[in-house]
């Protein structure tokens, strides 16, 4: 097998639409949601994102990444704005619409209408939902922290309601994402979906992981 | 389909463990990777995250996300005092491997030789590699960021240098992880597989997302 190996000079020297490929592929697969957003005057959003994660389940947090100059600038204004926001796992069926949200549309174009995924709203938030979205969750705003390293911003959010089929939540609380059909991303834009290989148990020092077995 | 709702009071209110798993698993699948470190006395360290996210791709950055009470303690003790640490993927060769790093050893016990993974260093590199990891690359501290909000802290380092296989890189930049055999999380424990749906062309407004075809 040939290595290709790149120092960090090789890197930033890198022509740059095959460095952004590049990077974008390293992190490994990722997470890839739809948020939804609406404005003061009513107006829906939905924009696609790789860069949801974990920061905590007690209180339950996720943070975002946001590129200022992206076709994301209205999601965080909306943010901003309204305090609250939806995620929305993408799948099969939704996949193609899901990556076609981060097109820059106009500000008075919403995502949903020019993409065709319809729209859903629970009593508690007023963000919108997509609809055909299996896994689904609110989100309140919780701090900004401006990345002065390279000008993106990180938003960190508190979940504050959930939306999950019964028949995919297991007795230990774990989701199973796969039932869903949840689809995950690899670089920009390379979508997949998953086969279990096994869950672990909780691993501690001299005994061998086994596979988990719960309903 | 019968959907489970769970309001944000909640969400608070379940048991701890059943919590912890639940909400791990909302955020999707995962970029799983085990990060190799060491320190000033030479003692090499290696740990399971399930939290690596892109940050930039110019310059190249990355963040990651630690809780201070977790085995992951060794690991933001070497980057502090060294400056630098490893990104190996994990497949389905290395991820039993690779979850059981996650355990709580000693301060003297190397994750390397009590899960028998093999240290592999590069010319430019002082913190230890995984030598079976496909996918690798080597990382400089940049910035450290304590989130208040829940006690974690968010290290962000910048790309220093990488190791992918020639097969693996595509005429535009994007690696191919799925031949590389990466492995993706789910939850805490759940390990998978994936299976390409397909690449998606740059979104634009009006215009239909093609598939996309490169060598």
């Amino acid at each position: 097998m040939n290595i290709i190996h790149y120092s960090g000079n090789e890197l930033l020297a890198l022509e740059s639409r095959y460095r952004t490929a590049f990077i974008n592929s390293l992190g490994g697969f990722k997470s890839v949601v739809m948020v939804g957003t609406i404005n003061g005057a009513h107006q829906t959003n939905l924009a696609a994102f790789s860069s949801l994660f974990h920061i905590g389940a007690s209180p339950p947090l996720c943070g975002l990444i946001f590129r200022p100059d992206t076709a994301a600038r209205h999601t965080l204004e909306n943010i901003m704005e309204m305090g609250v926001y939806t995620i929305n796992h993408m799948t099969e069926a939704s996949y193609k619409q899901g990556h076609q949200t981060a097109a820059r549309y106009d500000r008075a174009d919403s995502e949903f209408e020019m993409t065709g995924l319809e729209t859903q709203f629970s009593a508690d938030m007023i963000a919108p939902y997509v609809a055909s979205s299996v896994v689904k969750f609110g989100m309140q705003f919780k701090q900004r922290i401006d990345l002065t390293i390279n000008g993106t911003i990180l938003i960190i959010g508190q979940i504050v309601e959930t939306f999950i089929p019964e028949s995919c939540i297991s007795e230990d609380g774990f989701v199973d994402l796969e039932q869903a059909g949840t689809v995950t991303l690899s670089g920009l834009d390379c979508y997949h979906l998953t086969t279990r290989l096994s869950r672990l148990t909780y691993p501690k020092p001299g005994i061998p992981v086994a596979e988990v077995v719960v309903k």
